[in-house]
């Protein structure tokens, strides 16, 4: 299990301690743990998401669910943050996210574009932006420049940067898949090493383990595994994310092993607004149970 | 249905809220919904589309048409508006289309070019830019980080963004096609995640079920699937087309149905110029007594 | 037959209205129909089209055969411009041409790369700037992009347009090739949307039919072709050029159905420098009695 | 033997001038000659590296490893200097390591892209940037001209460069392979060509022969190739590495020969923190031995 | 046989006013005509270059030789230029070498990539930058897109350009390879059409004819074939290189050849540093000899 850093502990400068005191203690449990509600969906999968609850397809009601729910943030893309986040502005944070693709071509060279820039994030009161990395793709090379000119903009602004750590392509598709223990570990550390002030990853699957190099072709306990991916991270923050929607016991399971591990907190999409407006706040309080029994130190 | 937003509901800023209106209120049947004339295809598709009706060879012809059927607006390219344009700058509203492209290569990694940027739309007089984005081809990441230049150029500018949302490449052809419910139905979506004004569609062809993702190979009328689509847009206006010439009744019942649906107007090219001076004018009237019998909240 | 249109009613602005007008009426026959000798071989085919005159080979001789000739213009690539064209700046109007490639490697995806700006030409004093579109290459996207920068930098200088429209590459290859009625049609159409002020196309060959689409599959005289091919251009003027040598009867014959169909003049290279000086002025003078018989409006 | 290069017989700027020395002289033993951990395993190989010794995971670990062994430098990454080097920052110098890239995706066309500036690096206050450059990769156009941006950002900061002479990718692997005589040869050649201060190159192995070209294919002693190795950096200083764990004797054999041969130094990364801490302080002493045994002139 | 062009006939302006005599009349043999020594191969070929002579792989070996042999120049990339030229800085002229590239990947798709900038050549007080374009090579577009900024950026600052004219890559290697007459004099004139102030070719091969299109698979003398390349660099200098190492006599014959034919010089390598010290000397000699002979008008 890892031991979670204090703010105070890593050296941040102006723009972030004013910034990321706003996310993790002014909003949700007030703990410095946390809960996030991403909304990019539409953008990656496309509206077939929304069919399971038709509500969940108009961007406003998300972001009244979010604020409903008291989450300490909201990741969106820069079209819905133009039409709809002005009417939240000062009540919930906003984490821009910078980059996304559709579901449509074939990701075995997966490349996230960015579709806005800090400085959007900047002049639509953002906290923070968002960015996923594909881990491993062959695209990794146009990948890795595209977020270091992220970082750069960000570090000149103040702008926290939560990295979408990502396994992706037929790489990783050929060495255990994107939620093996390998890739899910690897990914935690490179946003670390490439500048992530927050990682969100997946849980990792310790069975995944078809073509993975050892030691990960081991025997390894799910708790194990959490605990040294939160550790990879080191001084990033690490949400972990839901994925697909999964059994309502399963998921809080995991939530709990997370946070146990040391995770700073959760982020959790589908999971929430995949069902009605009701079942979805009974869920988001379970979850806000466990984020607040592990505050941070 | 979905429920058109007022303007005043936008957030917008100085610049769009000077331009919007006047493109939407201060031409054509002044009602806030509305008909556009786009006039691209002699770079699309070439000078063979003229040959149904030679006169429409000539851009002035055109021009004189939008005005004499009081469109609320004509987009055509920058080579055309910078020799034609200004006969009828203050009197017809132009979106300068920014891309385009020929129909000679192949289109399996459909991109389509910036001709021009949107300093050329100011310097011209222009109302509005309009942007073919192929939404699915594998071409996509040059596309959106095309496209995000093009906005926040615009954004810098208040000019609003006319976005054609064009399902397009090697794997869109293989999931139903770019006419199908799934295809337009995510495209709209993504103009809306990636910061359209107003987003210009086909008709959804609900018959187009060949490799779609579910739920999309169910059963849907035309109607429900309209409903979706101008749903999905949410505060971005959408605008359907007419695409390739068809019987006129079918094309007024298509008409009628996305007005109905919300839709803020209607954007039809060859079935109007295909066909002679006053006959044009004729559909053109028809067109309008729809419009006209939606207005804009 | 299309009506020229005087330069009075392009709405052009100060730069074109000095630069066009020094080209069109202050040399060649000066009644705003012209002649231009290009001479840019030399780059694109080698010195191997200098064999069957070997003097050609020397810029110096066809700069004076232009001045003798009383081309109203001539164009080169900028390495010959710096080195030559100072000896008769003010004396004959220099069209730079700014991009050019071998004929070496294989020319399925065409594209043609900038050797000089439109800086290089202001700084040479030029009159215009000439550049080369591929129309229908694979490459096509870099192409359009190459040329609206040259286009937006053109107009920034007031520095008038010359375009090359050449349909290249494989898929042309496979709908009727480069010279037939449809590939010239269209490169034509295009050149006019993307903004050039004069056009440079060869000779339509309606003969050439296998994989055009309709209505190019049907039967047309030459003068048929190059009528719609002039009307095609609408405001920007037409050049016929002759490709390689052929014989002379024929060519005249060309020349005179281009100018009926209203072409604003022609622009032979090869024809007439792969001929001995005396040959070569004899040509030149029945080029320009073709010309003065069909003066602008 | 090559004969090192005094310092001040180099020609250096101020930047330099006030780097180098701090570098060489005023941390490590204190001669000129000098010993680097290099700490950028967990982005080129991912975490799996850290199994052996668990505690070397995390960074500041490393960090104070590097300050208890009295290292003159240590080599990370942006992401974790940010997080990190504050502590340390006065102390022990940084080596701000540009580039790099993951393990994951195949390394034919190997290319290590940017996560950094040298704007960064001077930010951060390190003494010196590190790249990686693959000699031989098919992408090595992209991966000079990266480099050349690098070297000319840290020329006009007066920032040494320390190159990651690699040779890497399918055509090397047909040459004999990334540690050959012939690659290691030609890639220390480069690194001086290009404009490094300093390289960092692997111990070639004479007995890869396979592919190579004469006279790289005839018999060679290891000194006699690590001798040419360091003869073929003239003014740029080489740094030996020690590459995969190995046995202890075998690398101190070939750290003594690197040194007679007259390498600057040794870098070496997973042969001492792949073991407890204090087997690694041991290893540490034993190298500082031999370093001190060959002083800078 | 080409008449030379007097340096005054050629329209210069100050900068290479002042360069170009100072290569050319104040070093060397001070007649106009030339000899250089041309030192990239370290990077080009690799240190197997330097076994034939080994103390020809120290820069400061052939600096020393290059001043002993009173060359007009020595042509070496920027990080041999910072480390040894500034020992030498006014007493030889440097022709800074801004790109270059290994032998190692394949070159069917040659180009050379840009290791320095002309602001390079003039911090460290270049007389002249030197610039290899891969003539015929299917990467040809980013060749020329890559000169045309390194002219631009050279006329800004009156800088001379050295072109190494080569043919290369796989469609000249079917068209009879890279020292065929018609591939040599087809570079040399390209050389001349972009902008090259000094064209350095290869003797053409007028044996080689497989591939070659007409006239050149006739027959030709090796004397007929440099005339007409001098005469198809028109007011390009030419210097004739060298090649690989030959035979002495087979070399001066060619030098003679090339020198009668108007070349303005000479540019040896390995011929000359491939040998110790005192036969580079005496060779040197006897090339100056023919240098002399051939004075510039």
């Amino acid at each position: 299990m890892a031991e979670r850093i204090p703010l105070s502990q890593l050296g941040l400068g102006a723009g972030k301690k004013a910034r990321l005191p706003r996310i993790l203690y002014q909003h949700g449990v007030g703990t410095g743990s946390c809960l996030f509600l991403p909304y990019d969906q539409g953008l990656e999968h496309g509206p077939r998401d929304f069919f399971a609850n038709p509500p969940a397809a108009d961007p406003q009601y998300i972001l009244r669910l979010a604020r409903e729910g008291d989450f300490n943030g909201i990741a969106i893309q820069v079209g819905l943050a133009e039409k709809f986040y002005w009417e939240y502005a000062g009540e919930l944070p906003l984490i821009l996210k910078l980059n996304g693709k559709t579901e449509i071509p074939p990701s075995d060279r997966a490349l996230s574009p960015l579709n806005a820039a800090v400085e959007d994030a900047v002049r639509l009161g953002a906290d923070a932006v968002g960015y996923t990395i594909y881990i491993g793709s062959p695209a990794e090379h146009e990948d890795f420049t595209q977020f270091a000119k992220v970082r750069r903009d960000a570090a000149r602004r103040g702008m926290p940067r939560f990295v979408w750590a990502y396994p992706r392509g037929s790489a990783i598709d050929a060495k255990g898949g994107r939620d093996s223990f390998y890739s899910v570990h690897y990914a935690t550390r490179i946003a670390s090493e490439l500048g992530a002030d927050v990682v969100k990853v997946n849980f990792p699957h310790t069975e995944k383990r078809t073509g993975v190099p050892a030691p990960y072709d081991g025997e390894f306990s799910g708790e194990q595994a959490i605990d040294a991916v939160v550790a990879a991270a080191n001084r990033t923050m690490v949400l972990v994310s839901g994925g697909e929607k999964a059994g309502d016991e399963k998921l809080l399971e995991k939530a709990e092993q997370s946070m146990q591990a040391g995770a700073a907190g959760l982020i959790y999409g589908r999971n929430v607004w995949q069902r009605d407006h009701d079942a979805a706040l009974r869920l988001i309080g379970r979850l806000r149970d466990i984020v607040t029994k592990h505050p941070a130190p």
